[in-house]
């Protein structure tokens, strides 16, 4: 079950670098090339037309399109809604005496590309060998703009090593990408046309009517001629520009995006709109506006940077991870999500999971708080969405999708879109721990508590006693381990509603105290009774919690321990993934787990657990765990640096940060594993830093793995701003800004200020 | 949750009769009036053409179409295969003056419809008014023949009664029939043509290549004049008849349709062997067709009439029900099977699941044993489908679909195919069963044993050892209790797996002595080793069959005893049938069942359990079941009367024999419950008759609903033939032909004769 990197990249801690192009690596290169500025995002594809493996993916987040799916029964979806394949605004087609370019056919040499942290760009270039023996070097640069969301950016250098001539292009908006997963292309034209040095279309999708209006400027200061050109659901410009031997001749094309999904809006107003803003790049300089990329991103180095002494492929690693967060998502755009894939791909269909909650929210919360906010704010919108869900499930109050673009549900297999319920929990959790890290009670008052309440509603009509026991707990659920179909009273799901129950009425019990007035006209507005706060303590206090008074191990479910045992090292390597090899059925029926479940609530709930039952329950489920979930490692190397098994917590902790560059899982080329890649993250700082933060104070127990000479994070809390700083002896903590905060250091407590304060590298309990 | 009767048919103890027409519940008649002979099933749909709510339904037993089903998983289905509709055979048009007849919109009078058991047929009756006046009288008849499976024979006639004039009718075979469910036709047209009398086409299912030959001589002594006519998909004739005031003018067609599933039969073979038989009609006598018809149906009910004395309901439910077994198989033709709906309806998709088995099959051991042997032979033959499918969910041996036309899984809920394995349990129940009632030791050894072998693979290797019990059983599991959606441990399944494992190693204990030489060969063929009857047996003496030790009652799974409790009796009636009105999953998490399942095997291996268990066992499940399996009440039924529950018993019987006739689930206009109809049979006979034939040898206990004067029923056993006749003092058992057999009356062993026995009617046990 050993994951193997597939090492290709060259190691570069500021870039990714691929020397030499790979045609059957293509797919994964464009997905780890891939660009996004949160509002849209672009594989690195070659735009200029190629006719080998290629996936065409232009993104925009939250738009999408919807296909009718055949519901059985009640309760299970109708529409299957997914991130739809948008325009190609890239799109450019290069022919020199009418040969065409092409990197399938076409010789070349020279070729290399670099996604470059710290400007925020990626860059490709080669030598063209054209039939006749001309040599044309091409550098294709591109950015998706962090300062202006709907800007992205395009320059192409045309330098002719011997021979003077010409180059034709063809540059345009291509609305005719066809969606792969589907098989079709979603879209439609509604206007198009060239005014005021703008060339645009506006495009809809078929079924949604979800509307994109895409409209460029170019600057070509060798154009010899340029004509309008225009295809169905297509639209540019032909420009024949003047090539001089030994000078590199620019195309730069400036691209304005709008997505609209709100019907009211006019297609005349859209159209006009756009045109307003996509005028103002007519005449724009690229350098100025690709040096304004760039510091955006020292801004975010300066914020979020993780430095690793020692041990370049990881600092490589956790670079590219922090790049892609931002990339994906950093709260400028309130309403939007993070999809499992981020704008990388199409796997996933752009769903937004639980993941969000459960994995990316720590990295906001300590990076950025705004998006933290923002991303709570998503689920806050969606309420409605998930009011109605609840309803459609016989329930009250409000059952959060496991799966959306939109706030509505979107998993086509109602075993999991009906029985999978922690997404409410993890939403709820997310509130918990965004409140107690930024003391940002207005949040909690004004919308936070009311997702609370709706969603202990949800769970309190969910659930059911049981017959024998007189316990409280969810029957007919699937935990996280999806490894275990529908089972009863899930440990992990019974527990986290517990802490909701008890979470929801202690914040009521606050904010009654503390905002009495606001608080009256939210219960009132909620009919929120005094009897459904006292059913929700019964259920709190009586909630099936079942552990082996012996052995300590908590039962992750209703006959769990009588499942018949596997031992997972006796399945076949070539039998991975099981999903993939073994009838669906045989997957549920052992003790074998896919992901953490039981050691997930360990970690959520850290400090109600000894280290003893730490170590009891991580003996028993890791041996049992195939991490089939790529979300899986690094709650495990967590938990293994906390209880001492340091080389443990390494291994585990490996392919991290590295999982799409070393394309470990194999299937980098569907797109990025984004949420994982916050999982990165939180194995560095929780794991390593041994930061803790489901207590009201911040914690840190710093371990160094043995291969680090040192390493340091950032860590934003209550305003302030924290670095942390791990050498082989030594473990320092300063306030970089904001007043001086109180957290515990190795179980004592301290303040820490602007001086900071040095602590004896500590040897955590051994094994 | 009572099942309430929609009355509206009169009641005749030998017919089905319709008097008046309703077009709100044409639907329904359509099917309740249904005609068909094993090899193929008509709806009752006015074959004139009828522009109102009609399904036109012509089946033909195995012959399928296939549509590719998306699937996400291994082990679940890629073809979803149905029965699909084929010619309309009795197509006719009809026009007076160009007056064309259609009962939606023309004035008509004096409608009568009548299904005749005696003699097989279906006549409709009715008086067009005509927009001038005129008066004619059309009677159409209709038969499938049961002597000639392939011929359907049609009779109009014609009777003006207020003119004298001419009648334009086009009649012909329309193989443009939309298959309602998915929305079009499946069918194209090979050839056609008009030769030696003859007309007809050859059709062919666009998917399968399933092939249908249809040729129809007519016999129109009046007619005038007769042209070939033709259209896509369609040929036939025009036919112009002369009519005399008071005189009835007949039409009359007789269709020879021959199906043809083998691809290397050749088009020519398949026309011109059509051709060869259908000419044999040009020029045949309807009135002797019919005759033989009426001869046929004749010998039935001498073989198989229930006689009721005193409840005339009953004795028309009861006929209606042995009509329909019959018109739907009897074994003429090996390698068909029964769909749930037989061949009246799209729904169920004319698949075959466990009812052919456990409900049908007692019906024809003990009325037709040829048919009986015929059905497992379905079985025997899709063996090789059965072995691949196990791989395909990764184990060995024979796993049966619980759904299927041609023995390939058709059902596309996985939750179904993959789960429910008592499809295997109930043929080798049935091989049993058949077996020990009939003698027939060729069949057991021939192909049952084989059967029983690969079966046994099967649940040796889908079984699994609980790792805290150390017994053995099925984890992931559905039970025939729907309503419990993947289970550990599954009562039923578990215990008739053990039964399988123990009756599997006594047939090989008893032909490996009584015919050494073939049960070597068979070994040999199959592999059979000493290893795997060791492992079958122990996993029989370990299977986990978990009974409360206090209170006797079994638990149906893992669990079950503490699932959440409700009162079945407090959900509103508004929210049945519960898959429409809950959701989904919401079905799967109570106490509640939907048919019955510990129960279920008290019923199949009734000699293994004291009253005192059933009593308890019944008290405790049928206070939970809802019956939302139309299989149900009879099975509870027959329990009710074994404990002396009469009035109980009665009432589960009250909707069995009349299901359809009175449309009690309000669905019969999809189809008749075809399966559900052979359990009232076993009602009567097990129930009342208080038959067990679960030991070596046939026992009775009869009772007399105190509704009843008495009633009679034949049972064939061990080549002979009995009748039991109870009235309200004695119990009479007779052999009515064949020698004297050995069986048990209340317990008592008797040999019974020709000239029989009597016994005094006892009361059994009571509450």
């Amino acid at each position: 079950m050993a994951k193997v990197a597939d090492r290709y990249l060259v190691v570069d801690t500021w870039k990714v670098v691929e020397d030499g192009f790979d045609p059957g690596r293509n797919r994964v290169s464009e997905s780890i090339f891939s660009l996004g500025n949160e509002y849209m995002g672009v594989r690195a594809y070659p735009e200029e037309g190629y006719s080998g493996d290629s996936l065409i993916g232009s993104y925009f987040n939250g738009l999408f399109e919807e296909i009718k799916v055949a519901a059985h029964y009640k309760g299970i979806i109708r529409f299957l809604r997914f991130m739809v394949s948008a325009v190609d605004w890239l799109y450019v087609r290069i022919n020199v005496n009418g040969e065409a370019l092409d990197l399938a056919t076409s010789p070349f040499s020279d070729f290399r590309r670099e996604l470059d942290f710290k400007r925020g760009k990626y860059v490709r270039s080669f030598v063209w060998h054209l039939a006749d023996g001309k040599q044309l070097r091409l550098t294709f640069e591109r950015f998706v703009s962090m300062n202006v969301s709907n800007l992205g950016c395009q320059r192409i250098s045309f330098e002719p090593l011997n021979f003077s001539g010409q180059v034709d292009v063809r540059t345009g908006l291509d609305f005719s990408v066809v969606h792969e997963d589907q098989g079709r292309c979603f879209w439609q034209s509604v206007r198009h046309g060239w005014e005021e040095g703008v060339t645009a279309m506006l495009g809809e999708t078929t079924g949604t009517k979800n509307r994109l209006y895409s409209g460029f400027a170019m600057d070509v200061p060798n154009a010899v001629q340029t004509k309008p050109v225009e295809a169905e659901r297509f639209i540019g410009q032909d420009v024949t520009i003047r090539l001089t031997q030994g000078e590199a001749s620019t195309f730069d094309k400036f691209v304005f995006n709008c997505a609209e999904k709100e019907l009211s809006v006019t297609n005349d107003r859209l159209w006009s709109a756009g045109l307003q803003q996509a005028k103002a790049y007519v005449g724009a300089s690229y350098e100025e506006l690709e040096q304004s990329q760039a510091n955006y991103w020292e801004n975010v180095w300066k914020e979020s940077d993780i430095v690793i002494e020692g041990d370049p492929d990881n600092q490589q690693g956790i670079r590219f991870c922090i790049f892609n967060l931002y990339q994906t998502y950093h709260g400028d755009n309130p309403g939007f999500n993070i999809g499992a894939k981020g704008l990388t791909g199409e796997a996933y269909r752009g769903l937004a999971f639980w993941d969000t909650e459960s994995y990316c929210l720590p990295f906001y919360i300590f990076n950025n708080s705004r998006a933290a906010k923002s991303l709570l704010e998503f689920r806050y919108k969606s309420l409605p969405h998930a009011l109605a869900r609840a309803k459609e499930l016989d329930c009250a109050g409000a059952f959060y999708p496991i799966a959306t673009i939109d706030g509505t549900e979107s998993c086509d297999l109602w075993q999991h879109s009906n029985l999978q319920l922690h997404v409410g929990t993890a939403v709820a959790y997310g509130i918990r721990h965004y409140a107690s890290m930024t003391d940002d009670l207005d949040f909690l008052y004004d919308k936070g508590l009311e997702m609370l309440i709706q969603i202990s509603r949800f769970y309190a009509t969910r659930g059911q006693w049981g017959q024998k026991t007189g316990l409280y707990g969810y029957f007919g659920v699937m935990g996280p381990d999806e490894f275990q179909l529908m089972v009863n009273n899930n440990c992990y799901l019974n527990l986290m509603a517990k802490k909701l129950f008890e979470y929801t009425l202690e914040v009521i019990d606050r904010m009654s105290g503390e905002a009495e007035e606001a608080f009256q006209a939210l219960a009132e507005r909620l009919d929120l009774t005094a009897e459904e706060q006292v059913d929700w303590r019964s259920k709190a206090e009586k909630m099936k919690i079942p552990q082996d008074p012996e052995t300590g191990i908590y039962e992750e479910h209703d006959g769990f321990f009588d499942m018949p045992h596997l031992d997972i090292h006796s399945i076949p390597v070539t039998e991975f993934p099981l999903y993939s090899h073994w009838s669906y059925d045989r997957l549920y029926r052992y003790d074998m787990i896919k992901q953490p479940d039981v050691l997930m609530f360990m970690f959520l709930y850290s400090g109600d657990y000894t280290i003893a039952e730490k170590i009891a329950n991580y003996e028993y489920y890791e041996s049992r765990c195939i991490h089939e979930s790529s979300l899986s490692p690094s709650i495990h190397s967590i938990l293994a640096a906390e209880i001492g098994k340091e080389a443990e917590a390494y291994s585990f902790f490996e392919f991290a940060t590295r999982l799409d560059l070393d394309n470990y899982n194999r299937n980098t080329r569907e797109g990025l594993h984004t949420t994982s890649i916050a999982a990165a993250w939180m194995n560095i700082v929780y794991g390593f830093g041994g930061m803790r933060s489901d207590g009201g104070r911040l914690s840190f127990r710093p371990t160094l793995p043995a291969r680090w000479d040192g390493y340091s994070f950032p860590v934003s809390y209550k305003e302030s701003k924290l670095l942390v700083e791990v050498d082989k002896q030594r473990v320092s903590i300063k306030v970089v800004s904001g007043n001086p905060v109180d957290i515990a250091i190795y179980g004592r407590s301290c303040s820490i200020d602007s001086t900071g304060m040095t602590f004896e590298l500590e040897q955590l309990v051994g094994q």
